[in-house]
């Protein structure tokens, strides 16, 4: 009995294939094999980090047109290899794991930033300007609207200001007290429920677009807020490489569904009312964080 | 710079001392301090469930009041040693870690259920009836009402239905298609962004109190759905005791804030709107499933 239970447990994300019912609410699989070509995008290899660890490749998508200063230093700092033997430092459960040079605290033996800037203007939320805007029908906890901006998850205070948020899988600047202390050498991702008491304190770099399971599965650290206590178990990154300097041919090929696309459209109406044989009371609603951009190797 | 940078980060959950300052939130750390020996329960041993596996022992409290009847089942399977030796069978990223005979689906092969009861009435919610029920300020996309109950998450539709709801650490039943096919044989825990989908679709059987570092760090399957592709891949469950069944010497000496008490309010309202040197701009809202009920050793 177990399998098909697991099965049966498992419809709520997987795919499987489903007989013809008007009643059932179509699988986002389904829906994403009627999907056109041009509702999907190649993201700007300008912006895309691959970061290389024992255990596989994570992308993580910059945030350009949300932090542009940190998405240019991180470039820099990637350009020069900063982050190249870099370490995974702290896993807090249900929150972060954060990955950057161990000893960054200590000025004797902290790794130079090179060229990189040490402090950067906060970028913590977007004020004006224009930007795609995708929102969400059933509202949120902590803001008047939410949706989705070219792939990230945005929240908005209906007065002109905007953020990315907190979800799973958003990369984060980590920073010390001062607003301005930020620069992009340490990073983190979310790992567990959203934290959105974090938005608009911190600077979003960007989001994981491919490698969550990798970065979500590391032992939790023993120390307080998840620091590894000790020096060995903190996993080394092989390299950190723009997209843009690796040669095409070497590229991990991805791409991304857009957000202002009537299949994801669709996909969402799906997740909101899912009925089959398995979901008789749909939820009716979706919350932001719930809902995960679905990514795809065009090959 | 760096662990300046992480400590200051990690502010968001973690508890450092804080100076002085009538304009900084309380943390946590410094209201528990001040709670009042009454404000605490321990759990009643008969609903403790010891799981203990090769990296630690998880202890999940059953939700009696909610789903009475699978947590008699569940009593029964775990006094005849059913779970004993059982695996995790899935590790779903962003979803699930579930347990249990990973030959149960074979009739040939299953492990046999004994004298526990192979279908049970569903439990997915609540009609009437009286229970204690602290309501959250600032309302859910999910649900009119949201609150806790005795330490459990709840969701209420206004009219007199509620529910547990699947939050991180969420203790759910599997089952097959059937509403009534779930009996607490495979049980799953929830590791990531709270899936409410699931919400009056299937039995909550109560939740992980602690260890749920342990569930949540497992390598994540890599078949749909999350299953190991491999049987060596599997964690095998070295026994599941109730807490009633070990004797009081050798027990883990645990202690839960009440939900209904002063201080997990001002915890609550400390986490809503949070001052300090680090945060400038509080959230000034909290989701359900963004709070964590806090438990100690009472030692």
């Amino acid at each position: 009995m177990l399998a098909r239970t697991c099965l049966a447990l498992a419809l709520a994300i997987a795919l499987p294939a489903m007989a013809d019912d008007a009643k059932k609410t179509p699988t986002p699989k389904e829906l994403l094999a009627k999907s056109a070509p041009a509702e999907w995008r190649t993201p700007d290899p300008q912006n895309l980090v691959y970061m290389d660890l024992p255990q596989g490749r994570v992308i993580i998508e910059l945030a350009q047109d949300w932090s542009p200063l940190h998405a240019a230093n991180i470039r820099t700092m990637i350009r020069e290899h900063y982050f190249d033997g870099t370490q995974i430092i702290r896993v807090q459960d249900n929150f972060v794991t954060q990955w950057g040079d161990p000893d960054g605290d200590d000025k004797k033996k902290a790794k130079s930033l090179g060229t990189a800037k040490e402090t950067l203007a906060p970028e913590f939320t977007r004020k004006g300007g224009s930007y795609p805007f995708t929102r969400l029908p059933d509202g949120d906890v902590y803001a008047p609207e939410v949706g989705f901006s070219d792939g990230f998850p945005v929240a908005r205070d209906g007065k002109g200001e905007a953020w990315i948020t907190h979800c799973y899988g958003t990369v984060g600047v980590a920073r010390d007290t001062g607003a301005e202390t930020g620069n992009g050498s340490s990073l983190y991702a979310i790992i567990g429920q959203a934290p959105r008491n974090l938005d608009r304190n911190l600077a979003v770099a960007g989001k994981v677009i491919k490698g969550m399971e990798i970065l979500s599965a590391y032992p939790r650290g023993g120390e307080p807020m998840g620091f590894y206590d000790k020096p060995e178990q903190r996993v080394t990154i092989k390299s950190v490489r723009l997209a843009a300097d690796v040669p095409e041919a070497e590229r991990t090929p991805i791409q991304v569904l857009r957000t202002d696309s009537k299949t994801f459209a669709a996909v969402i109406e799906a997740k909101r009312n899912r009925r089959d044989d398995f979901y008789t009371r749909p939820a009716g609603k979706i919350d932001l964080c719930n809902i995960s951009v679905p990514v795809r190797d065009p090959r």
